[in-house]
């Protein structure tokens, strides 16, 4: 599978669009805003206050979190602008995801967005910013900026995504698929040779965008980057960041077992996504050296804390069900692509009603979390 | 009609989007393709050989054409860097078109725009560029881009298009539709208030542009703009420039005498198009004052130029069919958004089986030209 090419999250806004269905994206934006805001007002001011400030979105992915994170960062630079009394006048905000992402969706709300910013610069006594957007179509695991050009730049529930589904590399440097039999990822039941290469290709693919990211971005500036993560620095320790996909492989092999899919299929499947541990990102980043860590943790999103209330006259509700549809919904709008493309489109509904029904068995034992990692990283 | 919203050229790459359907412009972008070379090297010599390089296609569209523009470009400038000795190394082109433009599918086509200038790049002695490609949406009669960041912009085949349908304002300020029965673009039985409407629309949105790109383009940068233009100083010589709306409202007339669309919508049809004399363009230019002119000229494009050789065994090839169902498929791929909002999708089919019937006859006694204007204009 040609991941740069057939990854998408899923178009439009539809019922299973990404645009309707990242509730748990925008959790982790709310989590993470703050953190966001004060790197962007840090890169700012390390700039000496530049007339024209320049911020990019690496994955933004397609509906209102990208323009939701933007106009939280744009409202951040125009306050501490206005407390110093000089520019910005001017925000260039790119947005980046791989061609394949539906721009057109993002581009179509764009019209509202400048509307609601003009109201409320009308409003507040905020500094006159004018802001301008731009679609950057593009691998962030490859230089996508001219040389010097970013002051700050975020990428929220990206990195997680490799640039390719890890392979094993044989004596002689030719490549084969891993011996995965049953499993889509990393499982503690897979040969050690699947952990060493998933590791082997996030290490390979987050030192290029560290390489890539440290051409584009101006000494003092900041990076904010927020992705799923995993506790333990053990990968193999079942249930914890990846019970998500045992899940899913369990549902795949359900299907295999009832004919409904070839169990080849499943087995000849991984998925091009990697939870790494705290140390292995700290590790990278430190041996590369383009970037000093500003702050490092990792962070919880529980599911729960957003189906807690049940709506008016609902008595049926179930919060546990709630969770489990979002999570079901929300791994449909993200990885429909990437299974579309290997099993093909007749399967896709009925892999995720049963999908939905297993979340909800795990669900009513334990909590509906997923943990991701929060880094702040600052141009040496 | 809200045109800024409306307005798209046709999507996608079927048999009538403009991807597949825009041999016209492509006709006009080679017979421009010098004099956007030239200037875009101009600029860069004027800019005395920056390291990076900003360009900006105004109305770009969707399909192979706006890549091609740029590539081509982008190799006059390399070139010229390497005789000069000097960068730039790095190239940031902009694309830019309204929010409803299909930029996923023009997005689609930059891997393969990629690896073809590598290839280029692998092939020849030229320096060695990197080329960053950007989605730009949003109208050009606003801001697109921040201040003084643009080297070299160019525009073709877009400016013709206005920012609204004109309207007649009446004495106490407010604006009515234009009276012009059973014509959808100025004609010779139009009423003079319809050619004021029209001329005065134009001269605001053009003159709007220039101010705009006045604040975007560095001193000395150049822009070049080619569009549909008339001969004939008086707007209302008939069947000059203007003939395809002349036919397509005899063909929506037509259909309204058979009783397929109501006359009233025909009434109250107009297109957001202008086709400027070469002296409104140049008046306009001069009032302004904000950039000066170093080339203006008026060019045709003939179609039967295109359309010349029969293709192989086709002994039934009949050229002045073959111009017909060009521009027929031409005019649908640019204005099926706009006749799709106003009369509804049921009609496009037969309307322009008939109206190729029309250009069909009309091309047995005329040229199946167009006239275009080329401007080659410098930043003050």
């Amino acid at each position: 599978m040609d991941v740069q090419s057939v990854l998408h999250m899923n178009s439009g806004v539809g019922d299973m669009s990404y645009a309707k269905n990242s509730t748990v994206q925008k959790m982790i934006t709310n989590l993470t805003k703050t953190a966001r805001q004060e790197a962007a007002v840090d890169s700012f001011r390390a700039a000496i206050c530049p007339t024209t400030m320049t911020i990019a979105d690496l994955g933004c992915s397609v509906g209102p979190n990208a323009l939701l994170m933007a106009s939280e960062i744009i409202d951040a630079i125009a306050q501490a602008s206005h407390q110093l009394n000089r520019g910005p006048s001017e925000i260039q905000v790119f947005l980046n995801d791989l061609s394949g992402n539906d721009f057109n969706t993002l581009f179509s709300l764009l019209p509202e967005f400048h509307k609601l910013r003009e109201r409320k610069l009308q409003e507040s006594e905020q500094e006159q910013v004018h802001c301008f957007i731009s679609g950057v179509p593009g691998s962030f695991y490859g230089r996508l900026f001219v040389s010097k050009s970013l002051h700050f730049a975020y990428s929220s529930s990206s990195l997680h995504w490799l640039s390719q589904v890890p392979q094993m590399r044989l004596q002689d440097g030719s490549e084969v698929p891993l011996n995965n039999k049953g499993k889509i990822y990393i499982s503690h039941i897979s040969p050690p040779s699947v952990f060493e290469a998933y590791k082997k290709q996030f290490k390979r693919d987050f030192s290029l965008f560290l390489k890539c990211r440290r051409e584009e971005v101006v000494e003092g500036g900041h990076m904010v980057l927020t992705f799923v993560a995993r506790r333990s620095s053990n990968p193999s320790t079942p249930l914890l960041g990846s019970y998500l996909w045992e899940l899913l492989a369990k549902t795949l092999m359900d299907m295999a077992s009832l004919g409904l899919i070839e169990e080849e299929k499943v087995d000849s499947f991984n998925l091009p996504w990697y939870e790494p541990s705290m140390e292995e990102v700290k590790n990278e980043i430190t041996i590369q050296g383009l970037f000093s860590i500003k702050k490092i943790e990792l962070f919880e999103v529980n599911l729960d804390d957003n189906s807690q209330e049940a709506p008016r006259n609902d008595h049926n509700y179930n919060p546990v069900d709630k969770s489990a549809q979002t999570m079901a919904k929300t791994v449909r709008a993200a990885l429909e692509s990437v299974l579309k493309s290997h099993f093909g489109e007749a399967i896709i509904e009925k892999l995720f009603e049963r999908y939905c029904f297993l979340l909800e068995e795990y669900y009513s034992k334990n909590k509906a979390e997923v943990i991701n990692i929060l880094i702040v990283l600052e141009r040496k």
